[in-house]
């Protein structure tokens, strides 16, 4: 297996990795009536974001999120309306172990086998409330566990860790510097953590947390830890939902696609602009033809980009943006954010003269007032230079 | 010493608290070039909310701010900008209780007599990126260390704490309902921590990082743990000034202030407007004649409150809240905020008919369009009511 870090698509020499989404708590800690996995993040659940970073990584086959039974309905809805693939709800337990447990289920009990699930060689454990892990870490804890059995994300320690004593004083304080929090995305071999699970006693599935603990307990596996990035902290309190809100927001507003769809000759402005926009902002550029189906341009329909450059030199401007509108539409990601598309005209002629007229003005016009209803703002730029000859 | 956690003014019968607050960190893990204490929070350094929580409480005499060299000039900025008393500055050493021993010694050296600080029974130490302490912590840290030596604010841990291996494998993971989270406020017997500070080695200094350590190391003080609440949470990470901003903004906009001067006859119209505006949000009512200079509305313009409803049924309208206008530039409040002003008119008669006359309501509006450069917004309510004589 070798999840390679550039593509999303599965290989068929990859064998499978699924991934377990423990989402059945109920968010006391939050101070809310709502699990904090089903609270709004600019109007999106939680877990909705989640179950994306996991769906975007083309190598796990399937995503198994484990729900109170309660949360169910919720859930399917979540998944019909943000249009997730390849995700399997499972009824939770009482407990997390529980609910992992039944997760890992899905994969090898005779009850689910009309399911057909393929039983992974790997399987990653994440938290539903856990949205900001990258492909990144999600491959070094899946090579780490193919290699070791077990492995999972380490952080340093925040806050010095204390024992206290029976009387409620200090019994003592533990070194910061041996110590980790233990956080997620978690990897185990599918047979080692579910056998781990099969052994597990009452106690440890009803008192327990640790995935990393199960292994080592019941299958003396010791996981390799893997050093993580900030971002995979564990909303857990109100203050972690403001600040998942906040680096959402930043990251819609720092993420551009550049389309360009141009003759060579008019080739070269269209890759300053791409330069220039690329110093200030994330750019994903692509050179397409819309009309073709292009998987890379619907992998980042699938993301979270929602602003457009469409750089042009043709005057069926509006036949082409509608393709791009049509697969916007079918992506439903201008359900919830308004998607920006500016379409840039690049006019080269040797004499300055308007290209583009006044009735094609007039269509664009009409085009942009009614994509508008669609939640897609079209704004155009035109630019024209002249080519010199010397 | 009995702090109590209504009143805001120290009482000479309370021996002196003081407060050092270590602000020398660099803010390595923020990402940013300003030291996390310095970033603005809806405009204000992160270190003036803090400063502010310690000097809201009346009983603590001084407040000791440790920054580094380079920092002292915009600590002296700030305090000036944002009105800030009893506040010191003291110079950081290069670790963390480096600078917190600095920060004690100006009670206890020679070279600072000069500044004839008294030397407090009880010190507190708290973290500048910490904005969010409350009197009731603090006071239950100061009668904790009164009585035990030592306290400290502890928190249930978020994620299991793990050892690692020499190979950086598990060795085991920690219970996670036997450890917990230290946290500040902490507060100490001034003698013990001043003493644990004298005692304690280079390799302590350099490298330690937890004062409750060194009490028990040098002094054999076992702290009290007090268990605190989850807005004592440390601001480590970009994603956290994101979460105090969004804090801060609740806050302001959950709090107003009821001003109500009226003749007996209308008391208790403005009593039932009181009553109804608590239900919605978090009221501060006091009733004042606002040419006396109440220390209660002293104490609130020194807090988070920007909006006002002040409730009159004299003619005299705009003097009184000339009055109350002089009062809010004093204090500095509407610097970076919007303050709402909104001037309830209570109107009784027996025959509708308006005592506000259209001179009157010119010269209102005339003083809102003046009050409004001053970033203060004032807007007038007339409330009219016929009093039956049955």
């Amino acid at each position: 297996m070798e999840p390679s870090s550039g593509s999303r698509d599965a290989s068929p020499v990859v064998p499978p990795v699924a991934a377990v989404l423990p989402a059945g708590g109920s968010g006391e800690r939050l101070g809310g009536a709502t699990p904090k996995q089903f609270c709004a993040v600019q109007g999106r659940p939680l877990v909705s974001y989640t179950v994306r970073a996991m769906e975007r990584v083309g190598w796990i086959s399937d995503i198994i999120v484990v729900v109170s039974p309660e949360n169910i309905e919720t859930m399917k809805s979540i998944i019909e309306k943000y249009g997730h693939k390849r995700v399997m709800i499972v009824k939770g337990g009482i407990t997390r172990h529980r609910s992992i447990f039944n997760g890992l289920k899905v994969f090898a009990e005779n009850e689910f086998s009309n399911h057909l699930l393929q039983k992974p060689e790997v399987v990653i454990i994440h938290d539903a409330v856990r949205p900001f892990v990258e492909e990144d870490i999600l491959s070094k804890v899946v090579m780490a566990a193919k290699e070791h059995g077990a492995a999972g994300a380490i952080r340093p320690l925040v806050s010095t860790v204390i024992a206290s004593a029976a009387d409620g004083c200090l019994d003592h304080s533990l070194e910061r510097a041996r110590y980790r929090a233990s956080e997620m995305p978690q990897a185990f071999l599918f047979d080692i953590i579910y056998e781990a699970y099969q052994q597990c006693t009452d106690y440890d599935l009803d008192y327990g947390t640790e995935c990393l603990h199960l292994a080592l307990k019941y299958c003396k596996t010791n996981a390799k830890l893997v050093e993580g990035t900030a971002d995979l902290w564990k909303v857990t309190y109100k203050r972690d939902l403001y600040a998942a809100e906040s680096i959402i927001k930043d990251n819609l507003s720092q993420q551009v696609c550049v389309i360009t769809n141009v003759k060579e000759a008019v080739a070269q402005v269209g890759f300053l602009l791409h330069e220039s926009l690329k110093s200030q902002i994330k750019v994903e550029a692509i050179s397409v033809s819309l009309s073709k189906n292009d998987s890379h341009l619907q992998n980042i329909l699938s993301g979270q980009c929602y602003s457009f450059v469409c750089i042009n030199d043709k005057n069926c401007v509006i036949q082409e943006t509608q393709q791009l509108v049509d697969l916007l539409e079918k992506s439903n990601i201008a359900l919830l954010y308004p998607v920006v598309l500016i379409l840039v005209h690049l006019d080269i002629s040797e004499n300055i003269s308007f290209s583009i007229g006044m009735e094609e003005l007039t269509r664009i016009k009409k085009f942009a007032r009614e994509v508008k209803k669609k939640n897609i703002l079209v704004y155009g730029l035109l630019i024209q230079y002249k080519v010199c000859i010397s």
